[in-house]
């Protein structure tokens, strides 16, 4: 396992496919875990250990409304934290705004609202610095969405 | 020891001499830390269980930006939790957000934007409930600030 | 009776259930009144009145829009005011402001938007300061929640 | 006396100072109060009454942060009242919500943030309706206006 | 006639027709037309200066996006203008900055997003300075509004 | 005189000098007037006839606060009409929104908050569209941009 | 081919088809192309050139998120960029943002979020300068459009 | 050379150099650029190509309003780009956006507002995962930052 997805509810799992998706593309695996710095904070910081004697490498983590759980992750942890906010209320402001403004030391790698396929494809550029094959898959994927993206839209369009 | 004030950095501590001087109106012991839900958590946490032992009724919070540090203490205790959002950035919606917006189950009671001084009448009207002569000296302190009002601005003012 | 429970029209009755779900899982008990701060200003005052005489220990009061009602009660008592602000129209930004950022003095606990639980549950926390018996519940309704949430999403998720 | 200006503090008393500038203006009398929702809100009421009582024809009430006080004479007059959001946080954003989103039935007459001067003028329009030489000294003071205006400005500028 | 209410196209008939309901319940004459400060700006014109000639005493004005209706109306009479920002983007933020933020002299009353109703009763209590029959009946409707309140929602309510 | 430059006050000249600076770098004449949608429209009206009559080919409008001017400018005109939001109160969003969001068929081309600057430079890259000289000018300018911008910059930086 | 009509996805083709319809109400030609300033980038700067070599007068592009499509556009030509914020989050207000707030020396020309009708009509008023059919086309669609709207609802309407 | 740090400005040095330091707390090589999307288009890409070549691992991009230039450096690379978004309006608010928004497979890694030191501690925990002496080194420095930080507050705070 090189990178774990954490989220707070089995209400987010629609909103966290996306990380899931982009992981699978790069054949990198993954573990999914629902966790929560509120409710099961002994429990969160427990795996977060875990995960650090496993290896792994990267952690997406989405959450809505006071989105703590990126944050509190990244505080007992020095793997690189993805953090997704999920919009619950508010457009997802307060979400983005409770990931993004960490104080100096701890950052949180924030992606946009409700984006978690994009980060997914950070935790796969990050990844790439350190797996050849990775950055190889990456360079690939590229060229064969640009060549998608033209061969779907280069004939131009009717309106 | 009735009230602990806890928040993140010696930069807040301006802002949150409010909620001292609340209590101190009302002669009731607090005493004040500065701690980091990300930069000592494991403090933190150890900070909270010690509070609890020692019968600690009220814990007032204050934080900026991403301001996780109230709503990780609430996560951990189950003595209620005043926050107070301190405006270091995008006039404090930041940390409004990040403290209003908890998550079912975990509240936190916040007050507003820098209004450190709530926070301590907000621990006073709680104790209050339980201790009658803190619920004396309330009800005396409204009718000061009333009188204190009337008589200060009751003969209407020159424009 | 402990809680009561103040909000301004029938169409909010779904809205603040959540408030007495949460008082009843402690086995408080509470009232609930339909009052408007701009409707019926003076049968609003004359109720908080009668809730002091009857001893009444925490008031949770819900609005939307200018939502005066929390702040108002707050300011012609010294029971601890809780305040809901409820989204009727810009994301329920108007709400929360209007209930959070009282002025010095008169403190309103804020809680999340549309979040009525959470005022229930902040009640039961001020509460059991006083009551053991609910203090009691408390601790073990937090064991319970971390329990049941980790025999729920403990094993992982498929994503 | 047909103009009461209402605020809740000293600290407004530059803010409002615009408001009674336009009604000198057109020498309309008007007397100013400090009073507040929150502070003294049995004398708010006592004195709303007497400037019913009394004859007042307009109220203007401004107020910052959480500006229940316009709202809250509304609910208790039938007297039109005029509010100024003041800008005390959030650009002033908290003050104008609380101020203009007022219930169905019980409107607040909004004017700009900080913009005291317009609640006057406004006062000025809505008595003009009912007072025929405030009306002829509206549409005087309309005339010279533009013509000051183009007095001042009408040769262009340099840039 | 004695009100009139002017907004910019023909689906916002239903967003306006509080305004006409307000009127109505207090037997005001009140006429609506359809026109646009930026479509027909001299139609508006006119039509304004034929308002005053008419001896119209009230002018309500909705709009939405970029509305500067009200204030276009505002600059060109002397009559009170009161003004209704539509939601039609944004939460109706751009409408209520458009209509509320006007220039030193030239006030619009604003009153609440989408709320005409209110833009009605405002209309009611300018013109109630004037008439007294309109004044005893906005007596009367604040205290049957108090009574129906009482009615429906005194007897307390079940959560 | 290719191009006018409208704004609502004296105490806008500094933030309207930008549009100036760019039409002099291009040797495009202007012409600026100080002009208020709502304090003299009549005047402004007049104003815009006149310059559609002298072959005026572009007009720069900047205004703050409800910024109806551009808007106003642009109903009344088929020259093309470049609106610079200024910032007065609430960061420049209340004239940003009363400027940008005009409704179907009347556009206002606009330009960011007080950046008055690029609206001088979309009115020179309009008039190059038909005007060789200009646009020989522009490629230009866009070209000795680019050098000015190597040569301060292009041997990297220390920080 | 006098307009490119440029954005980022086939799902935003109804949103853009606004443009299109204004240019053919004129007779104006056009071609629409659906590019990416981040997943097909030497193509966007390819077909510019292209657009730039055969004459191209005008640029419409829209995007919505972090709208960097118009910006991109206007950095690598001196043809006029017109840019359409569309709403995919937060009320458009990311994509306006990213859109208006231009730095100095680059500006696009931005209207309305999601008024794509507004940036043909603005491309018309542009090419209004070069072309006297058009011009002449112009005043008479406004002619029109008064008529229409008078028409329509000149008669006033029933609330 | 492992880092790149590119921002628009020698205006942005100071908010920039945070970046810096983190990088110097760990001796990892930087070297700083400053190069605009909009005014350098063609050498920002050759400089990101050369990045690319001489074995760049992570770049750290600044840039304040319509903040183009990390999204557009990460459409053009597969490295890992950090953004930071500036304060230059709006709270930064229009930065943040334009930066941590982007469009599905095209990351950038979001820090908070005028946080540089956070891109670099980023970037610093990105290297860790490859460079186990980077890693030992982060492992300290969260060590010495509880240790410093206890050491500095731990014996509580006078309020």
């Amino acid at each position: 396992m090189k990178v774990a997805i954490i989220f707070g509810s089995s209400s987010d799992i629609d909103k966290m496919k996306g990380a899931a998706k982009a992981l699978k593309e790069f054949d990198i695996q993954y573990e999914a875990y629902i966790l929560s710095a509120h409710r099961v904070p002994e429990k969160l910081l427990e795996t977060v250990k875990k995960l650090e004697e496993e290896g792994c490498e990267c952690i997406i983590s989405g959450a809505g409304l006071a989105a703590h759980l990126p944050g509190v992750i990244a505080a007992n942890t020095t793997i690189p934290v993805i953090g997704v906010p999920l919009n619950a209320a508010i457009s997802g402001l307060d979400s983005l705004f409770s990931i993004v403004q960490m104080p100096k030391s701890i950052p949180v790698a924030t992606v946009g609202i409700n984006n978690s396929y994009n980060a997914g494809m950070l935790a796969v550029e990050i990844l790439a610095l350190k797996y050849s094959e990775i950055k190889k898959k990456l360079i690939e994927y590229r060229k064969n969405m640009k060549e998608k993206f033209i061969n779907e839209n280069g004939k131009g369009v009717e309106l």
